[in-house]
């Protein structure tokens, strides 16, 4: 029955790393809450850097200050 | 009021097909619960295969292992 | 696959008015999508009407106007 | 058109702050994006601190953290 | 701990005004509920006309329908 | 950055397996994709059995067909 929703920045994530986080989240499930692996849904949004803010500010924006520093 | 997400892989679902989700619930929640049309959003996600896993598994080699079969 | 997320305003929906939104949009995605039954997710949120707002108004308190007219 | 969703901690939010938010947020997009008052639909949804982590910990165990300091 | 999240449909929404609905909601949230800015995650989602109905209809063709009115 | 939502049937998850599922999917989030720990969000829905459908039926009416099995 679970459904797991994995919001992330759209960062490159890579289709091995999509594969991992996919793998971890449903075994994790099996083992805390002993979920069936076959009913297990898994979802990855990628969200454009603009389009996430945190502090007031958008993702870009934080990053180009942060390689500033 | 109601919301209804449709969430599904991203598969070539056409326009017209689109429009049949649209129609179809939002008729469907007229019939049964009386709410009115035009206070009824539906909003369709396309999903990459990548990005959708179930059984601990991506759609893209899920797909792949079903055409070897 | 599909995921489909029915939000409502919590207005006492019955079990059979349920069970009737979900037989009927999971039909919906095999008529039009060919999805099949046994993936097809369908979760239904109940919320408080202070809690949802329209047109900047909480729906408790469209309902009240609604009522006075 | 828009739909905000606010997920909160089940903090005791009023019924009042609940109205100022949906105000709030539908004056913002019509001031931004010049939408339609009554197209904006705002969806509150109260999370128990149970039920929300951030930096692996349960809310209710940080605000613990945080009372003894 | 705030997590918004604003679904428009994609119709061109700009960097400055992506930054501005992030600013105000989060200024929102201080203001409302004195929540920290560091901790308020605003994420904007922009779905296709194609994938939003309203009415039962496609947003596409409700607009096709006002231009010629 | 990562907010994760798990969804899952209300069926008695205690708090220490709340815990168990914040910190393995924070620590996931690390491991595979170097997210910073505290950034990274997890909400965890319990969603009534009534109110969940797979494969046209409530998750209620499945589990009693189960127990009969």
């Amino acid at each position: 029955m679970p459904i797991v929703r994995i919001d992330v920045t759209r960062d490159g994530v890579t289709k091995e790393q999509k594969q991992q986080l996919i793998k971890g989240v449903t075994q994790l499930l099996k083992d805390v809450l002993n979920k069936e692996f076959h009913l297990t849904h898994v979802v990855i949004q990628e969200i454009d850097t603009d389009n996430w803010g945190l502090g007031g500010e958008q993702t870009t924006e934080i990053r180009k200050q942060q390689s500033k520093q």
